[in-house]
């Protein structure tokens, strides 16, 4: 790879993003365009300008955007169409900005000429696969810089000399080592790393950051009720809203009751273990509302496939191949399914848990005239019922059969 | 089908049951042979017999057995090495009691010379599926009698006028309609029909039997150990026990602290929707502590297949393929997947749910020494990430190049 | 279900479908109207229309159609964009052909004010599970009438009886029975039954319609190039051709040269094994075609996962599924990978096999700078490799060293 | 990676491996053990230990094994039993071969006490990834060397001078280079690179190795019997035979008949499509063999299955993880498969193609008293479809009426 000469970098304006701007413009001597994104995780962006600017960019250079409503509409909603669960718990927080933040890397690449991008994950972590797959996947010529694999800067000591000798600032509270590592955005809080490296032990609370715990929750359940229209939440209790509204409301809502902690061990794509702690509180509010207005406007057929496709959708996420063929396909049987996926879902918030208690649509497929206990009157020849199940046996019969005459 | 001669029924001791074995001797003029099982479905089962005998069976002809063991080791535990749900949630609970019943109605036919087996499932649901699939897999020549589906007693008023014919006792709380029907065994109870029928509507209180409410669950939380080996459950809080005690203790800990409710609509095999409520205390907790373990003993090339396949494997199940070539190529998949799925999980319970605090184990594939944010002298290179992501990026960059390509 | 006022009659001419049509007029006293597609069976229609008329069919009420655009185009074009095979070899020329003819037997019987359908398949075969399954998916109030599983005309001597009783005249060479039975159209011809019934007995010679023997076809191969756009093919050696048109010009070449037999045994979606004779010459040369072409321009996201959804896609089809939301659902995502399936592929053909020895397209993704032995100055880093094997080989290694571990 | 201080080479006695046998002893100045399989590459392989001598290895340093039993038994028959087929075409003849080498490799390691294994498969290709990965998969701790990813030999003149440089005699024909590069054993021949790298460019006659052009095939067809016992080919024409007997025998059978060539373009592991000319001949008739066989022993819920599983099980030996959890997992299930896989296949081996033409079995599961187009006397009543088709209907006719509710 010859050097960059300009580089977009995704730009937190925090210690170890600046000390990596830092180290781009003195290892690579090139220009350098910050991203700084608001994808809900609840800081100010206005001290990124600031410091960027302190740090030497030029303010035509310095990119701060508020991205919220893509992020979930594009990306998160389109996920939750399919249910999406890593390894049967998790919910893709993490991975589902990357791209999102790749995307627009890659596209104020072009705008400003820059022939690089750079993130600020490091080389044992899935971020920079899911960031350089996706940056690859827009821009087969793009060079992506990864300092975290490229430096010498391995340890906390030389990180805070370099920084020292570039007069970066250093907050007081980044001099000694935060106990755990965090990325947030609109979707969940992920923690890892550090005292919560050994998975026998349990979390310590101070963990925590955007749900009480269940204990601290109201002795009260709360109910809400959650409209959808095609596979998406449209309104909380009957007031239409955007998209980033709409999880910002069930963060809220979720975060009171103690409801989306996770205590999980995955399996990185990399190759390795790793223990993480989540807190997806909106988004398990959302998946359990989903699941229950599924559960009258999606027959079988359609269900049982969503079923059958979705492990391998949310490895295709959780790995970075958000954009990929694969992804896509997958994608567009999803949609296709969600059409009638409309109508209203009750839920009740308590003590750590989102449980569905009612649901109902225009576009139901339940039948009361078929399931009913009492005589339905033709809906339904239960006699039917004997035919159906002697060809579904006949396989079954033959296969005993031959166990039968293969003894004798 | 010819007429059969003596015929095994699946006798609950009720009065559903009772009226089907009057019919048969009525209907058919054929010997009845009754089997009772212990199913731990928390009814005392020597009434039964008594019942039977006044209803003019033979003593010799009274099967009364307790297939609690064989239950939990034979089904229940396999079924959950795979963390079976149907359509996402339900733990299967009615679904994996049927094949066992089938089975030992089939082999009690064989004992005593019977040439037909009869069960007291309706022509509606799926259970009617489960029994007679079970029993043609197992017997291709046996008979299967489904009464509901053949006799005329159709409403509530002529099951009782032919309950007083034939002099079987009514019970006095009996005369009157259930508000819904129950379906119980070590597993779980299921609840439907009448009042659950409109799935807009919450269930009322009175439906559960077996689980508080969270909301009267113990204010403080319960921390529990359960141990594996080799996929099973072997131990509660290192004390050894068998499988039916500890499906048993798991029940009573979940169900004190209100876990394992479960209000839902599913998609009959038969082709409609249906309305359950379900209760499986001890399944919720075991399905929370399998996947801890698997969480660290499995690979992930072994836990994404595991998931690729379950929903499949949960359908079979639940469709009532259970003796089938299919489920048990799918068994033999997962128990080969479970041989290292050997340690102990510690599980908070607590107002309603179950959760994973910890895990460790001897089989463990987690390493500390990779995953550590700490410099890890050697056990992994961060600079092969680098070609790791170049390999997998390489497809999608000939794809965003075609893509250039063809526009210009 | 009540009795049927008008009925559509997929009606062939023939002697059984003329039959059934008397069968309805005497047994239901309905008025029938018939329905006749030119589906490519190689069959003149205008005899089907004397004869209607001759047995008191209003002229109105006839319908006859060429429906092999619409065949090709809309059923067999995105059928072969999966390389769709039923249980690996068979290419589902009778089953693509069912969903057709019932959709326009529903709109028929909505034109004509009917309100039933008939068809002439028999109570054992998949014919009339596709048939009905399609036309219950069109309209839910339609009722189906199935002759063969209702009269009493069970075998030929009936059959003829009631012919000669109603004055419908019997060709001489149908007086005997046919040694096997056949179904054919414009995708293929299938026969079975009677000398067919022994799987181990080689078919007779006689039983293949539609193909030369192999032995028979030329000794010269021939060269072909079939174009193709968006995963359809729409040119053959450079002429631009209609669907149906370039359909019949591959049978002509596959016919040609003894390509397409099958003799197969299969299971039917009633639960029994079946035997049956295939030719579907123009079928296989396509699939062969269709597969060279995504050879190039599909990457492995995409082709891996339309290889695992498409026994699936097949068995859905096979079993009459076609108006289902699963199958449309995988066919949003099979044509989701079809959009650069584009470019030509070069053929040989002879005796018996097609095959194809080159491809080319300008949406290819192959890239001899890629793959070259040649120095390829830079396009590949072969370092890159070691990196991505050693992230891939992690999970392995962790494996192996747990086993060691335990050893020990 | 510390230095090796003794690697099993896999040698092959040629050119390519002598130099990097050579390359080995000078640039790590470390010992070498030789591995030379006989795969049944058809190669003598006393000539590879006269060169090892010659080259300086220790006489007992020198491991010459005749595998080809344990080829075949252990790994390509087990991969048949799934009829395992890359992106539809490819019988995989090079992955299956590349885990055993490794296999020996490590085991040779172990018996010696060498620390490193190495081979001589480039960076560009899978057959690295297929050595490593299994290498490691075997023993966690062994070093791996690859020198053409490591050398700078990275051109025919400097390899040349290599050799001649450290006396390694160069046969003649090796001095040009080969117009394509060629990797054989028992069950296949492949041919790739050079004249073959235009996909477009219909492979030149001299590529062929082990198959005559079907136009020089046998103008006769020839019959065949294959015998089948849980899965695995037994017997010829009636004369039982060991595995890799049987191999040889259908080589030889098939190649006179020119049966099993492919030309294809396939996705490589590492990202890129590369071209290439297969040659199958024994292979191919006992895919068509073994799938005769299965068309009567197994039952459609066994068969739909494995077909399912098929791809991801060709894609994880084509990747290089047959050594891993997912692919033994997959392997349990096809194994349990094949119990009853047990009977006789008739086929005809003519120009180019092997085809079932008969198939016998006492495992059989056809019934022709059920399929009969004859009067069948009870075995299966036409009327029960009737209800089974209802029922499959029912969520079909559900979704109908919703289509037809929400357009009012």
């Amino acid at each position: 790879m010859s050097a960059p000469k300009k580089v977009v970098l995704a730009y937190s304006g925090g210690l170890d993003t600046s000390i990596i701007l830092k180290w781009l413009q003195t290892e690579y001597g090139c220009e350098v365009v910050t991203f700084t994104a608001d994808l809900g995780q609840g800081e100010e962006l206005e001290p990124a300008r600031e410091k960027a600017v302190m740090l030497g960019i030029d303010p035509k250079n310095i990119y701060i955007e508020d991205v919220r409503e893509e992020f979930v509409r594009d990306f998160v909603f389109p996920m939750f169409r399919a249910n999406a669960l890593y390894e049967g718990l998790y919910l893709l927080g993490t991975s589902i900005a990357r791209p999102l933040i790749s995307k627009r890397l890659v596209e104020i690449a072009h705008e400003t000429g820059a022939d690089a991008v750079a993130h600020g994950a490091t080389g044992k972590g899935n971020d920079q696969v899911r960031f350089e797959l996706a940056a690859y996947a827009l821009d087969p010529d793009i060079k992506v810089i990864a300092p975290w694999r490229e430096w010498d800067l391995t340890s906390r000591t030389r990180l805070l000399d370099f920084a020292e000798k570039n007069q970066i600032p250093i907050a007081k509270d980044k001099r000694g080592e935060a106990p755990f590592s965090v990325d947030a955005n609109l979707l969940h809080t992920s923690s890892e790393g550090k005292v919560l490296e050994d998975p026998a032990e349990m979390a310590p609370d101070y963990v925590y950051q955007r749900t009480v715990a269940p204990e601290d929750a109201p002795n009260e359940p709360e109910f809400i009720e959650v409209g959808f229209e095609r596979g998406d939440a449209v309104s909380i209790n009957g007031e239409a809203l955007s998209p980033a509204t709409i999880l910002t409301r069930l963060n809220e809502l979720g975060g009171k009751h103690g409801i989306g902690r996770l205590d999980f061990v995955e399996n990185r794509f990399v190759g390795m273990k790793s223990r993480g702690i989540y807190e997806t509180p909106g988004g398990t509010v959302l998946l359990e509302a989903h699941r229950g207005i599924e559960q009258i406007t999606l027959d079988s057929g359609a269900g049982h496939l969503k079923d059958s496709l979705m492990p391998r959708y949310a490895e295709l996420i959780y790995n970075g191949f958000w954009f990929s063929p694969e992804r896509e396909m997958l994608q567009a049987a999803i949609d296709k399914s969600q059409e009638h996926v409309t109508g209203t879902v009750k839920l009740k918030l308590y003590k750590g848990a989102a449980t569905c208690v009612g649901r109902w649509s225009d576009h139901s497929l339940y039948s009361e005239a078929h399931v009913t206990f009492e005589d339905d009157a033709g809906a339904y020849d239960q006699k039917d019922a004997a035919g159906f199940i002697q060809l579904n046996a006949l396989r079954l019969k033959l296969l005993a059969a031959r166990k039968r005459r293969l003894k004798s």
